[in-house]
């Protein structure tokens, strides 16, 4: 049975929480990365990288990741989610995503990079831990 | 070539701050906890966990892992690091470990659990990453 996100979940993820995003490499050992977070309406994690990044590389051959979000850096207050990248979505709607998310963390408009592929990775829940 | 801790990177892990551990089960899939952390004079990471958890069963099936560790909670500072666990130490150097880790952390002395086994996990560093 797989575990769904709960709504305080998907509060946290759509507050100003970063998240450590593990990817495996190539090889099988985990990379971690402090990232922007977010969680749509239907309780997937999504990720906005780009394309080409060891993240999004790693994403692409292994879809298996964890998530990890401490409520505003309390590491006695966090959710972990062990999920499967189902979707990547590019073009305007990756954009609009991160120019919402850098609204949201950085408080001002995303400036986009010359030549940047955006990428927004649809993260289905698989295994939820809380930790209060 | 393999990456060694700075003088920065140790004091970080002697300081007040958090780690975020990534260990490998045995599908492969990353788990990621938070837990307290040290560092060896030698450069080594120090975890200090209890037999029989998820960690630590991962961790004697798989020694690679990787730890991130913000310097109190910043998203924006830490230092990650992957690594090979070289040693696992127990007995009475594990228990004087984790009393220095609880005064550290918890302003208090350990309190040991009955039946509870502590284990020290010496990790080489292999590649650090560090973000200020």
């Amino acid at each position: 049975m797989r575990d769904g996100l709960s709504a305080e979940d998907i509060a946290l993820l759509r507050g100003e929480n970063y998240g450590y995003l593990v990817t495996l490499n190539a090889d099988g050992t985990p990379q971690v990365t402090v990232t922007w977070v977010d969680a749509s309406d239907d309780g997937h994690v999504l990720i906005n990288s780009a394309a080409g990044r060891r993240k999004d590389r790693n994403m692409r051959r292994d879809p298996r990741v964890a998530v990890s979000v401490p409520r505003g850096g309390d590491p006695y207050d966090w959710t972990s989610i062990n999920g499967t990248v189902e979707e990547l979505i590019e073009g305007d709607e990756a954009l609009a995503h991160i120019d919402a998310l850098s609204r949201r963390y950085d408080h001002e408009p995303w400036t986009p990079a010359e030549g940047q592929v955006r990428v927004i990775y649809r993260i289905r829940p698989d295994r939820v831990h809380r930790y209060r």
